[in-house]
């Protein structure tokens, strides 16, 4: 069963690994969000496709879920010492990956041909695609204004109530080669536990086009987010941040099958009555066997939904 | 008294800093050679100006007289991993020096502000400035062709044989702002034991004006570069690595005293006939103290040249 997983940062990260322990590498490619990309100290990072590489390749920091394992933080402290910007938190071997994907950029190469050169030398053999090589940036329209996700996130610590997201570059943008392909070949779109405004809803307005059995996996777990501010959207959105409304949210991409922790069980029947099935499982993820449960049982109810 | 001195990398930094340790810091304007600056990484590296700014901060690595103590290489092992130029060698906290220089010259500022604001926040009270903000590149003739010089010096460890320097970019390159002021506020020029053909010459071709007396250190002791491929460059010139060749060499920016070391004594007796004041001193500097003891004896020697 060829499967195309979505995916954002550390929960989708995790559950990625899953997947790739449970499948053949041949069998699964994952479609990472980059509107959350940005240019700092004069280098492209891409937060995402950094955390889904690093954990798929063991490397990373199982403390935070983003980083490095075993990182040093010693250029950033220098930066720090001399007055430069030490807000984005990037560790010294970690810079190691910036810099030289900086370089192959500027040498011409596309974002996906480097993610696919990294993916290599780090040992990765399932396929991890940027949705684009084109600059997509996630807008934040707060009540402080518009900011860039990263500056929402990471600078402003989530604090501004968000009003709204739009998508910078979107309307020029492409999918990366290898995106519709592996699509058009899958069995199922897997909608990792990401969040669904800023990681999950740049990838569909990117790709644009049909998405074959679409399952998703609540991010939200007992009204709160494992991670990240996505509870916090939905609630200053006017919704209750529950599997329903994630049901909702992804109604439009033709969700078929949503996944949701046993905490929330209670949401089963609205989520029916949606048209959607659901089914109720473990879906915190805290240890390496968590997430391999979770993908194994993603694919037994993707492989019941196929049948019906 | 006012002192410019003209400076290269390790040599040239110890020097400076036995003077920065001997003079009031408005007497003191190092002057630094940037023939030898690189773009790595996409970053703009000045390897002289950081020896010489990391040596008076007192953050010099004192195994290698280069970049800093305390250094962990973690981003240079990461982009090694990943396949990227691993020949010159980054350290990490140098790496925040880069990239935060490397930020602010696309900001728009000039190198020597830079400079000035990165001398600052390390606590170094004496001016340092680069001998230009336009960009030169000593550019090494060898056997095998045309070199960058960090080409020459690191990636190939100074193997081919050298028949000649040029300076690329030289025509359009200005003194940095304050150079040439601190030159006519000087009462001597104190030439630090630096190479004469790629650390020392770049500054005179930039500077191509007369200056105060100009007073000379070795390089060369006892027929050898303390670091360095300045004897090599000698004997591949067909000039034999000594004192007094290194004497003739700046007698064409009229030069007045050379330093020599006590094992040189020898060349004492050349060097005067050739019109120029011989000063025999242990030059060798390997602890702090003897970078204070030589200083004070130029300082001593500049002071006897002023009266005679």
């Amino acid at each position: 069963m060829k499967i195309v997983a979505l995916a954002g940062g550390v929960g989708g990260a995790k559950l990625a690994d899953g997947l790739s322990r449970a499948l053949p590498p041949e069998d699964l490619t994952i479609i990472v969000n980059t509107g959350d990309d940005l240019e700092h100290w004069g280098l492209k990072i891409c937060p995402d496709l950094d955390t889904v590489c690093y954990t798929l390749a063991g490397l990373a920091n199982p403390e935070t879920g983003w980083g490095l394992r075993d990182e040093t933080w010693n250029a950033l402290g220098a930066v720090s010492e001399l007055g430069g910007a030490d807000w984005f938190r990037i560790g010294d071997r970690d810079l190691g990956t910036h810099l030289e994907r900086t370089r192959r950029l500027r040498a011409g190469q596309s974002l996906s041909q480097v993610t696919a050169d990294l993916c290599r030398a780090w040992g990765i053999r399932c396929t991890i695609l940027p949705m684009s090589d084109d600059p997509v940036a996630t807008i934040v329209e707060t009540d402080e204004g518009e900011l860039a996700f990263q500056e929402y996130f990471v600078h402003r610590r989530c604090e501004p109530r968000v009003e709204g997201f739009h998508l910078a570059g979107i309307e020029s943008a492409k999918p990366a080669p290898g995106v519709l392909d592996a699509i058009s070949r899958a069995d199922a779109t897997v909608i990792c536990p990401s969040n669904p405004w800023v990681s999950i809803d740049p990838i569909f307005a990117v790709l644009a086009s049909a998405l074959p059995l679409p399952v998703g996996v609540s991010p939200l777990i007992g009204g709160r987010a494992v991670k990240g501010p996505a509870a916090k959207m939905f609630t200053e959105l006017g919704l209750e941040p529950n599997p329903l409304s994630v049901a909702e949210h992804y109604a439009g991409a033709g969700l078929i099958g949503m996944m949701l922790d046993s905490v929330d069980a209670v949401w089963s029947g609205p989520i029916r009555e949606l048209g959607v099935q659901p089914y109720v499982t473990d879906t915190l993820m805290v240890t390496p066997a968590d997430r391999l449960r979770l993908a194994k049982a993603v694919l037994d109810f993707v492989h019941r939904l196929s049948k019906s």
